[in-house]
Order: structure tokens, then C-alpha cells, then sequence
């Protein structure tokens, strides 16, 4: 049976492809770089396959075909007999292990990027590379770095030494054979692991916010997302907002201190999360890029935040930092890097760059908007390649603050409303409602409006007013100390003293918030010379964005009267701008530019924005039907 | 009487120079490259002065003429507006403060080097850059960084900053009214400095050797040697060689730690007499060049040596290390950085490297050597532009160890011998003899031998074999426990109980301690395919070389029978070597190219070497007369 197979299918090798650990069976005499296509471990090959980039080297430990002409054009004879070889010229001729270091790697992966997938190049700066070292002898007396470095030109790679590694690299050799796993970050050598160890290779990207902090774990080899957890910020305890803690930061001794640690605390709380869920530790994580508004990512290294509390809100530092694990009080592998990606402004901090790295592309001709709406509305606009941002004080309407029945968006908050012949509202988890977050906020709104219990000034009309409205809908129009409140649940339906209303007062709060973005987001175009019918998309970064009916956004005027086709959700915006920057040096690269390259408007001098605030404090006409009973 | 003088004479405008805080007057119409060279503060114009380089950049307040063509080529109408000029363009047409900052300066320093002065160009990897800075305002929200790096652009700098400075940069900003000198090293701002304090720019050159350490402290601004300071070497307490100190750090709990802080509290102790010598504190000490053998450098950087001590002597680093002021334990500028010089192997540390950077130039024609004579005699050879070294384990007789009167050669020290009609011997300080050093060993031997006291093979001959000498020579002779001994000094003459005398042991001492080097200078030779005629120079490094007499070294035949004139000691030119790895960073470049370059020959495991020793044991015949009475 064996024996007749043979006869008719073509001979068939063993391949095994390193540091992936997937083996195939390929027909001899298959070109390696086919053969890695098959495993799902492309090699970069610029030139095309000609063996003139030299791009695509591999090591190989087995039999393949004698070196061609391009071969050895492109590598040296101690390269060939250290078993480096071309993946689009040598040919599999028997069973072998082949290793695709970092540099010959072509991996691309999907990234969720507004809305839609983009492929993005996995160029991460950490190697791990596998090596035997020859041991020290009377005619090799080098020094111990000295001959791990020469090891590691088999892979391209010159790598310096700092002390704290060099300090222990002799006991690491000894106790390992000589036989360890390098790994290397922008030339320098930054853990030498005992053993084959290249497959544990993390990084975290986090996202570091207010009031959340986000992690996402990914492996670095393939560029995966393996594990996503998260945590509540508990610097809260000492002020929910930016401001109050910055006081606190200022006039506690040791403030900035405690809120420090509060922050490498919780980051560390949410990596845990992530190593429990992979099985891992904090060991093999080499890389970590971090995003948060300016503030947060003041207080994460422990900048002086006295400047960002008072106007013109002075940042120390905008540009890039980069921490070492062991300096930065995050239990990660203590030559990791932590990236702290960088600021625009004092009210535009990385989150904004994470966010424009992930959702606009800045050479491109058409016009985008990106928002992300939180106590801050911050947003970024391109027009004909030229890249705007600015950050407007809305105000935490939108997550429920400051509103009479207002609350965050977690169980029993009414978060939709529709009025037809009466009210219609609908709950996180259907519970029992309890008060109103940002999306039922904004629906109620603009049902009211459009119903014409709310004018375009923002008055609420009593039921005297509104006689053509269902019974239904006008017997839930009250009056409390003299204001008219709109009942969106009552006691009963609550199952409290009080019923759930919105008020004059909350419809004022919200003119103001939407105002303020509003007015934000047509300053930019303004200042950009482009009108909103120049929009191609609106891109809500955030929470806020997901949950949010775009309609009844445009109805209230907090979003320009643009096809809602044009407008969508991206998610955790900043936090896969922090993920981009992890997985890709080149998109690490570009955030820098990015922040250098924005134009910020500062809007607390800018008398278009004053005005436009004016203007957008009022509400659209409603330009939908009328509902007449 | 003024008038007059006015009138014939030309009209003299007075100019500043800074940070140099030089004034002179020159005529109007002085072009301000002549005036600053006047000054003895020239600038760099590497096109000779055609405008077309811009490499002359300076700084003006005050008056002079227009801008030209070559100057407004080279210029941005903001540097322009910022008062840069061209040296070798514009002129003075009034009074005026020029500051030119480090990268126009043009300084050459002599360097004393293999016993002559050779042209080195400042090169000082520290800049030191007085700005004002625009503050803050609602129209400049720049981040405190991005305004101090936009002010530094005028220098045609570009700067990076790390976390812990940026902690600190609001506060000092605030503090000097944002008018502030910026320290600045590698592109990376270091330092930040309250109001102008240009002209405190110091840097420490440190040889921190086995037995003493010494440091040079170096005007940074100018390339100037100002203080020198030196001190013994504590950890002697941890045992006087190398091996018992590799033992200590091995066998004792915490021994490594012991001796690094050891070395870090010498070297302080060095730094703050150079400072008490200065007037100044480790705060304006930015950068710290330090060599040392493999052993000394790695216990200073903290790094194990446990493989140091045994063949094959592996050091864990030989290239060149970093460290930050605040991590290096020394009192200098938490931001200085701390260039620990590269080894060349576990034997040849970053001390010789300091030697053949201060002595050798390897693309030369010459055949020249370099020996630095110790308990190891450390040597390097050029020859066809190739490097070769080797260190031989000498012994401590040369440091008057193991010689039965021997001595260091401190106050009393027998240090010259001469033979006659009878024995005449000089002492250190003149004072009353004590012991013999080893200038005075090299003498009485090397005069031994030409009278025939002591024959080839290294016996001494007894009273009886020599009777045609002097009788004032031959009672010198006496026997003791049946080995023949010459006395240099007796009992009366000593002012002690026994006389100070040469055994026949301390001759065999001799001989294996001269006969290791002279081997080991053979096997270079013979390794590079060289021979001792090829020299064209020998240099003696240390202090011995200082002390001994040549003419005797090669007597004894320590030192190959070359011309004497060839023959030249060039003081602690391992210490030069760092100083010049501080004041220009093409020599520290070249340090870290030579020690890649230098070929290190093993002699352990030399079969050559070990013929050469057991020939080279043997002293030459005498060529000078013998005295016959």
C-alpha cells in the first residue's frame, strides 16, 4: 500500500518551521518560501523572490538544494556554513527545521480600525532569538557579551549591553549550557532567557483612562491579541475628575507620589488579569506601549501636573517617553520598554493619538472627523492632509453626571427612548430602571424634540402647550417647583418615591455639552477651511460611540447633519492605537509624528469657537414628522 | 589728546566673547572669525571661510553688518532674527557679546604623548547652551519640554529628555523665570540649569589602578587639565593583588558589593579633592571617562569576575559601558554619564587601550610598542598599521615585592645603584636607605652583571671567584646560610640591625620577572612577524618607566638592545588615554575601534612564548667594560 503511494504521489519531506513549531510534509524539492507560505509563516521578500534583496534569509538545519548564483551573491561563506540560506532560492531536498528570524518575517494582521478591518505590518521591535554559544577555551577567551553578540550576527543582529543585564549574563551562560534564548529591542540586548524560550514573547498595550484602565495582551511573534482585561482606575479615590486630582497631586505631600503608585497599581492588577488568562508572567512580557489623556500619563512616570490644572494647561512633556521595566514599577521583565506614546497638548493627550492612529489616515484626500466623547470631547480632523485636533470642555452630561436622574451606562439604566403614542424606554440587562445614561439622555431629547415638548431654544413646554400630543405622552409632563419635568419612568414602573424625570435643568446641561462639541467640531472644520458637507466619516471613538443612535445624535445637534451611512462606531479607539504601536515599530513611528504634526486649536482663546458655542447651545428644527394624535 | 588719536588711529569697538568671558578691542569692520581668534576663541570653518558650510555659527547681540549672500544661503530669516550669524562673514560695526557655541568651536589642545606634545581637537560630548525661553501663554501652550527644545534649535541642536529630568523641568523653569542653561550630551538634555552657568562645564578622567587611583579634572569648555588628584586604592584591604580580590568577591557574602562600593568611595574621594582644588561641586561634572584592567572596571561596574580568575580568564564585558551619575554611586550630575573605557581581553583592560590610545597610532609606518610595566606587564605592539597585545604575569618584583629588601619606591628607597671603585647608591628623598625599589633592582643587578659578580645564567659569583675587583667591592660580598649576598648598604650606613643587601633568591626573582616581559615583548614581535631592529620606538608607561634607567633595562636585557634614544617614557598614559577619551569623542570613537582591533595574544597557551621565556631568563653577556683593579 506504502510502497504503491509512493510510486505515484511525489516524495514528501518533513518541515518543521521555527519559532512558529509548525511542521508540514511539502514534496521535495519545494522552494522554502512556499513552503513557509503553507505554514502560515510568510517570509518578507521585497524583491519578489529574484535573491537579490537578500531579505528573506532563513536558518536551516537540514538538507535543501546547493546555493544558486543569488545565493551567493548575497551571503558570505561563513553565513552558508552557519546554515543561513535564502527562502526564495533554496529548495527542500530532505527533512529540516527552519527558523524564520524577526527580520525575514512577513506577517500582517486584521485590525478592527473604524469599523472595518485594515491590515497592518506586524514589525514588532523585540526579537527573541535561540543560540548556541560556543564555550570559553584557551584559543577563545572573549568575553562573555562578546561571544553571545557574535552568535547573534547569524541572525543579522548587532546588539549592545546595558549593566544590570551584564551584571548577571555570566551565570545565565553557565546555567544554561551556553545554550540561551536573546532578546533583543531597537539593537540592545535586553533578557537572555535559559533554553528555547523564543515562544514566549508578550507585550501589553494599555489604555489608561479616567476611570477605566484597559490592557490588551499580545503575542508578539504573530502580532495576536491573546487575552483582554480590564479595571476600574482607583485613583477615583482621590477625584473622580482630572482637576481634583491634580490638586491632590499639588497640595498633599506626596500626592503625585500616591497617585503614582495608584496607577502602576492598577496597571499591574489588569497585567496579572492578562498572565492568569495566557498562563504566563510577567517574565516574558518585553514590551508594553501605554495611552491615557495627558494627565494620566503625567501621573503614570510621575511628571509635575501643578502646570495642567490652570490655564494655558502646560504639559512638561509632549513628546515620547520610554521607561525601563525595571523603572517603572510595572511587573513586567525588568529590561522591558514601556512606551508612553505622546501628547499634543495639555488637553489632547495619547488616547487622541492611539485614536487618530487607528482611525485616520493622514495623507489621504479625504475629509474624516474623529470624536471621543467623555467628560472631555476630544477629536481630530483631517482635510487635504493636514491634521487638526482640539479638546472642548463638554462637561460629563454624557456620562451621566450632573444630570437630576443621571447615571453611568451599567445595569437598569434607561439607555433608549422612543415616544410614539407613549413612551417606550428600554434598560441595560432589562432591569428595573434607576436613571438615565448619555444614549437614553440623548434619545429622550430628541424624541421630546421632535414631538415638540423640547423648542429649538431648549424650553420644555408644559401639557397647557402641547394638547395635540397623545394623553399618554402629555400626562407625563409635570411641574416641581414651578420647571416642567418630563416622566420617563414613574414611581411605579420604578419601584421608588420618586419617578425618573428629566428636567428643564437637565435639558440646559445637555445644550451645553452638545454645544461645546459641537461647536468644537465646527471650529475645526473652520479652522480647516472645510464645511461638515466636506465629510466623508465621522468616527466615534469610545463608549459613548457604540451606544449612541447616531439619528438622534445629528437630531440633537451634537453630531453635523450628515448621511448617518457616514458616521461610525470604532470601539476602544486609543486602545487599539496603543495596540498598533505595540505590534508595529513603523506605526510607533508615525504616532511621533503624528502628535508633532497636529495642529492643536486651543479653543479657550478662540473667538470662532466662543461664537459657534453660542450658535450650537440651540437645537436643530426637527425636521422629522410630527406626531399628531 | 583723545582726539588726536582717534583720528589717526582706527575706530575700536569692544567685543565679548562667551562662555570664554573673554573681551578685546578690535577695529570696526573686523570680521568676527579674526576677531575671535584674536580672542583665543577660534571657530570651526571647515570651508575656509567662503559662507558656505555654515559651520561658524555664533551668536551676536549688538551691532554688525548686513547679512550677505553666503550668510542668508546658509541662514532662515528666523535665525537671522535670532542674531545667528557666520563668523566668517559678518564684521563687527560696534560693540558686541558673541557667544559661540560648542559645536563653532574650533580648540586644539596639546597632549603630552609618548614623551611628546601632540594637536587634539576638542571634541566634548557636553554642550552647556544658555537660552530664554518664551513662556507659556494661551497662544503658546507648547509642553515645557517643546518649548526648551524649540529654543535649542538655535543652537542647531536637537535634544531628547528622560523621565527623571522631566520630573524635575517645570519646577526649574518656573524657578529661573524659563531663563536657563540646557546641558546637553548626545542629543540628550542632561541637565537644566538655573540662569547662566555656561562656564561650569567639567568632566573627570579617572585611572583607577589596583594599587592608586588617579583623576584629572578637565574644563569641559576648553579641553584644560584645571585640578589632579590621586589616592590609594582601598580595597587592598580585600587583598593587594587581583586574585585575592577575585577570590574575596567570590567567597565572601556580599564581597562583590564590598568592592564596588570600595571603588566608588575612592573615586569620590579623589572627585571632591578635585573639586576642594576647583572651588566647584559634583554638579557641574557632566561626564567621567574612567579606565582600568578587566578586573578593576568590572568591580566597579559591579559585574561578575568569578571567570576572571581562572583560565581561560573570561571578562563577562569588553566593550565600552554606560552609566548614568545616579546609578554609578560617584558625586557628579545625576544626568552625567559615566564611560567606562573597553577591554581588550580578561588581562588587557581598558588601561591599555588608554595606553596605545595616548601612545600609538596604527595606521602608521613605524614599528612601535607600548609596555606598561606592573605586576602585569601589559604591552601592545603596531607594525604594518596591525595592533597586537599581550599581558604576562611579571610578578610584583618590579614593585619591590618578593625581593628580600624590596621595597615601593617611597622615601628611603634605594633607587640608583652605581659600581665602581666602590658602591655609590642615591635614595628617594635622600634619606637614610631603607629598601630597595625597583629602578635601584634593574641598577645593582644590571651593574652586577658588567663587573662579573653576576654571570648570564644569573649566579652570584662569591668574594673568592671575583678577586681582580676592587676590595670596596669585593667585602660586599658575604655569604649567608651558604648563598652568596651583596650589600648596598650595611648595618652602619642602614642605621639597623642587618644590612640591606641582594640575595642570591632576589636575582632569580629578577630574572623571572624580566625574563616574562622580554618574552613576552619577543613573542608580539615574533607573532606580528616583526624584530626588535623594526622598532622605531619603545614607550615605557607608569611610573616605572618614569624611574628606570634604560640603559640598565636593556642590560639586564628587560628591554630588547635598541638605540637608547628610542627609549622614551610617557608618564601614566593610561590616564592621558582617558583624558583624551574625555575631551573629544573621535578619540573615545577610536578607543572602542582599537580595542576591536587590537589582536590579543594569548601566552598561556603560546608555545613560542614559553621557548622565549626559558631563553630570555638568561642575561645578555655584559657589553660594557669591566673594571679591573
Amino acid at each position: 500500500m506504502e510502497g504503491q503511494e509512493t510510486q505515484t504521489g511525489p516524495e514528501l519531506v518533513n518541515v518543521r518551521f521555527e519559532p512558529d513549531g509548525i511542521e508540514i510534509h511539502v514534496p521535495v524539492g519545494t522552494m522554502i518560501s512556499r513552503a513557509a507560505l503553507a505554514a502560515g509563516c510568510a517570509v518578507e521578500m521585497p524583491c519578489g523572490g529574484m535573491g537579490t534583496c537578500g531579505k528573506c534569509r532563513i536558518h536551516i538545519e537540514g538538507q535543501c538544494s546547493p546555493p544558486d548564483s543569488g545565493e551567493l551573491r548575497a551571503l558570505t561563506a561563513e553565513e552558508l556554513a552557519d546554515g543561513i540560506r535564502l527562502a526564495c532560492r533554496a529548495r527542500l531536498v530532505g527533512n529540516a527545521t527552519i527558523t524564520i528570524p524577526t527580520a525575514s518575517r512577513s506577517l500582517v494582521q486584521k485590525i478592527l480600525s473604524h469599523g472595518t478591518m485594515r491590515d497592518v505590518h506586524i514589525i514588532p521591535s523585540v526579537s527573541k532569538l535561540y543560540v548556541e554559544i560556543p564555550k570559553p577555551s584557551l584559543t577563545d577567551e572573549r568575553g562573555d557579551f562578546e561571544r553571545l553578540a557574535a552568535a547573534l550576527t547569524v541572525y543579522d543582529i548587532e546588539a549592545t549591553i546595558g549593566v544590570p543585564l551584564a551584571r548577571q549574563l555570566p551565570q545565565i551562560l553557565r546555567d544554561s549550557d551556553f545554550k540561551v534564548t536573546a532578546v533583543v529591542a531597537d539593537h540592545e540586548l535586553i533578557a537572555v532567557e535559559t533554553g528555547y524560550t523564543v515562544r514566549q514573547n508578550y507585550g501589553i498595550a494599555f489604555d489608561l483612562g479616567t476611570t477605566t484602565v484597559a490592557g490588551y495582551l499580545i503575542d508578539l511573534n504573530t502580532g495576536h491579541e491573546v487575552a483582554v482585561a480590564g479595571a476600574m482606575n482607583p485613583q477615583i479615590a482621590y477625584g473622580d475628575d482630572l482637576v481634583s486630582r491634580i490638586n491632590f497631586a499639588m497640595t498633599e505631600p506626596g500626592g503625585l507620589d500616591i497617585l503614582r503608585r495608584a496607577a502602576s497599581d492598577v496597571l499591574n492588577k489588569v497585567a496579572r488579569q492578562l498572565y492568569e488568562l495566557e498562563g504566563i508572567d510577567g517574565h516574558s512580557v518585553y514590551e508594553v506601549t501605554l495611552v491615557g489623556n495627558t494627565c494620566m500619563t503625567h501621573l503614570f512616570l510621575g511628571l509635575d501636573v501643578s502646570h495642567l490644572g490652570v490655564a494655558p494647561f502646560v504639559p512638561s512633556v509632549c513628546q515620547a517617553m520610554v521607561l525601563r521595566g525595571d523603572d517603572s514599577g510595572l511587573d513586567v521583565n525588568p529590561g522591558a520598554r514601556i512606551h508612553v506614546l505622546p501628547n499634543v497638548a495639555g488637553f489632547v493627550g495619547s488616547d487622541l493619538v492611539g485614536v487618530v492612529l487607528a482611525t485616520l489616515r493622514e495623507d489621504e484626500d479625504h475629509t474624516r472627523l474623529a470624536v471621543d466623547v467623555g467628560t472631555n470631547g476630544e477629536m481630530a480632523l483631517v482635510h487635504k492632509g493636514q491634521l487638526y485636533s482640539c479638546s472642548a470642555a463638554a462637561g460629563p452630561a454624557f456620562e451621566g453626571a450632573r444630570i437630576s436622574c443621571g447615571m453611568r451606562g451599567s445595569s437598569g439604566a434607561i439607555d433608549s427612548v422612543k415616544i410614539t403614542d407613549k413612551v417606550y424606554i428600554t434598560t441595560v440587562d432589562d432591569r428595573r430602571p434607576i436613571g438615565l445614561c448619555g444614549s437614553g439622555l440623548v434619545d429622550v431629547v430628541a424624541e421630546l424634540l421632535r414631538i415638540g415638548i423640547i423648542d429649538p431654544t431648549g424650553r420644555m413646554l408644559s401639557a397647557e402647550e402641547v394638547e395635540h400630543l397623545p394623553q399618554a405622552v402629555r400626562e407625563r409632563l409635570i411641574v416641581v417647583d414651578d420647571a416642567v419635568e418630563f416622566i420617563l419612568a414613574t414611581e411605579q414602573e420604578a419601584g421608588r418615591r420618586d419617578p425618573i424625570t428629566l428636567t428643564q435643568r437637565d435639558v440646559r446641561e445637555l445644550q451645553l455639552a452638545k454645544g461645546s462639541i459641537r461647536a468644537a467640531i465646527e471650529t475645526l472644520l473652520k479652522t480647516a477651511g472645510a464645511t461638515a458637507d466636506d465629510l466623508s466619516e465621522i468616527v466615534l471613538a469610545g463608549a459613548f460611540g457604540n451606544y449612541i443612535r447616531v439619528e438622534n445624535a445629528i437630531a440633537i445637534g451634537l453630531l453635523p447633519p450628515i448621511s448617518i451611512e457616514k458616521i461610525k462606531a470604532a470601539g476602544n479607539a486609543a486602545g487599539v492605537g496603543a495596540k498598533l504601536a505595540l505590534i508595529s515599530v513603523k506605526e510607533r513611528e508615525r504616532a511621533a509624528i503624528l502628535a508633532e504634526r497636529i495642529e492643536h486649536i486651543e479653543l479657550a482663546s478662540h473667538q470662532e469657537y466662543h461664537k459657534q458655542f453660542m450658535d450650537q447651545m440651540l437645537f436643530p428644527s426637527p425636521r422629522g414628522e410630527v406626531i399628531v394624535s
